[in-house]
């Protein structure tokens, strides 16, 4: 444990069992973060369209930015030489970074996994890179953000092999303590990744074997992917029981649809990040109570309401949605600002809701009122979907 | 005269000729706007990349919006359905609609101009278009800023015969005349516009016939295109003269570059506009004073200091140019929103210093040092370069 992160239980799930869910302080050097939270992801070092005061205005907590894409532009050592990465983005809020892992799987374009690391090429030219647990926190040292998290090999949930499974978590397993002994920055906490896909006893022992090492926090990496909502509450349910008497904050890595959030939520996990509120904003979709608006239906463009009438973000005080309807139309730049602070505001005043409801015991009964304010979930495929 | 604009000259030019510059109040609808001062364009109802608050906070008194561009997409019916062009865009400043000549002229895929009005094709659809003069004012009533423009048929200053030009300024005259007699919205001032390109005695002829008639404003059209500084210069000292016991304001229409705003002020004129500060900050040009930074040059990438040291706007009080130089080679759209911030602030600054030197009396001794300030003039070619 680095002493960089503390978390402490304010509102403890009830006695009776009907509900995981908590209300958490995570302490970090730049801020604390009251959980359950989502933190918007600023890939390249700003969260796309977003200036940091747009941040502080969605209600953004914490962030996160992606170890992957810094290391490749600008780099790590020109954001180490130019004060760290809170100074470069002008956010002096916490930041997460995360192992790179995941991009390095997904995004470049040749990867091979050995049991040193990943060599892989960039998606921007095609160069040749490794990364080692070893230099994944180096990278992550450099950056500077208030948590760094171990290098891991996800894989596919759903459609990998039990062999597969197995064989990248014990890897993932190996790499934790790799990365653990290669931290060595004091005021960086260090996150360990739980893999094992959808196979309860390779999650059962993933998570037995993360929660042994020394780390400030455990992430649940593996789901978020091609797996049923199903899957992903039975593979939660194997894992955060392991965890009950474990004082750490839990962060389930990639989910990003309200609904699927306050499910998370209600089985124990505190932390959540996603670019599809905003990957979806800048598709035209708007994110209202209990469903969604695609601006570019014709029936928009004559619409003089705000998008959500009981919003009070930078879009919704003061533009109809047949302005909005007319930007998006109009592909200026405004539109795509404006749409992504509603979809973070929607996503993190649900995330309010959801505390406020730990905190009033309403939690488990009020579950039907948040399912039905949540946005309906958009599938993966729809979300990445180009307009 | 419509009695919706009203302009008083604040300081006269002085009795000995040294100058013509002034610094005039304009009052209008939503407001008052100081000058001589600049109105960035905001041609599809956004001034590109900004929210009405960083318009603001850049310094903008009055800004400008384009019929043509507004007429095809939304419609100017939609825009006064939804309540005008002000709710609409969620500006409550003074806004000034030109007349949809200019882009009619230069933008439209066909265009035949005939003594009723000019038929073009939209460059967005193809689709079929006539432009008379009462048509195009019935527009900009419809849009409802505070100051329409008469319909007018500008030519290239430079490259246009003296016949091309003589024709074109005897229709722009009898359609002033017909502009007048349809525009019946008391709350919306009318302005006229002088052509003549650069042959003195149309010019002058031009300013004559203009000057007659009961518009709340002069606008000088036909200028800031294809023409040298002293060309534009020669024609604005037959031009302005002849205005010098008129007590309206007069627009320079279309220019942009902090010098040459500034000789067209010591020539005499009030207001300006040009799309050219926002749309080379978009190419990542910044301007400083006494030159420009292209940040996409690579010794940005690791320079620690804002783009401009004295300069308090959104990019320079909290961002590096090396954060800067990031974005843009990233092609994040914060960088968009940042640099047209940083132009639009350097270019009203500098009106808002040539109001002061007019105020204290120092102005054309103080040319000089305003001319090493003013950003050095970027060729029109250079401007309109892609990236």
């Amino acid at each position: 444990m680095t002493g960089a992160a503390r978390f402490e239980v304010v509102v403890p799930p009830p006695a009776d069992g009907s509900t995981r869910a908590r209300v958490g302080r995570l302490t970090l050097p730049h801020g604390e973060v009251e959980t359950p939270t989502f933190m918007p992801v600023g890939t390249n070092a700003t969260v796309k369209a977003l200036h940091p005061d747009d941040l502080v205005e969605v209600g953004a907590q914490i962030i996160l930015a992606n170890t992957y894409h810094l290391y490749l532009r600008p780099g790590h050592e020109r954001i180490e030489r130019l004060g760290g990465l809170h100074r470069f983005m002008g956010w002096d809020g916490p930041i997460l970074t995360d192992s790179g892992g995941f991009q390095v799987v997904s995004l470049a374009d040749l990867r091979v996994v050995d049991d040193e690391g990943v060599t892989f090429r960039s998606h921007l030219d095609g160069s040749l890179h490794r990364f080692t647990p070893e230099y994944a926190v180096e990278v992550q040292m450099a950056l500077g953000a208030d948590v760094a998290v171990a290098f891991d090999q996800p894989v596919p949930p759903h459609s990998s092999s039990r062999v597969t499974v197995r064989d990248a978590a014990e890897r993932t397993h190996r790499w934790a303590e790799r990365s653990l002994a290669a931290h060595t920055r004091p005021d960086q906490a260090l996150f360990g990744i739980v893999q094992g896909g959808l196979e309860p006893d390779l999650r059962a022992e993933s998570t037995r074997r993360i929660a042994s090492l020394p780390f400030d926090g455990i992430c649940i990496g593996g789901l978020a992917g091609d797996e049923t909502p199903a899957e992903r509450a039975a593979a939660l349910d194997v894992a955060v029981p392991l965890l009950a008497g474990d004082g750490r904050v839990r962060y389930l890595m990639g989910l990003g649809s309200p609904l699927d959030l306050l499910e998370a939520v209600h089985r124990g996990m505190d932390l959540f990040d996603s670019v599809m509120p905003a990957r979806v904003a800048r598709n035209g979709q708007l994110w209202v109570p209990g469903g969604r608006i695609n601006i570019r239906n014709e029936r928009y463009r004559d619409d003089p309401r705000p998008v959500q009438e009981d919003c009070a973000c930078l879009l919704c005080r003061r533009f109809s949605r047949a302005y909005l309807a007319h930007l998006f139309r109009a592909e200026e730049l405004l539109a795509y600002r404006l749409a992504t602070c509603h979809n973070l505001t929607f996503t993190l005043d649900f995330m309010t809701g959801i505390r406020a409801a730990l905190r009033a015991g309403t939690f488990p009964e009020g579950l039907p009122a948040l399912r039905s304010r949540a946005a309906r979930p958009i599938t993966r495929a729809a979300a990445v979907q180009p307009a």
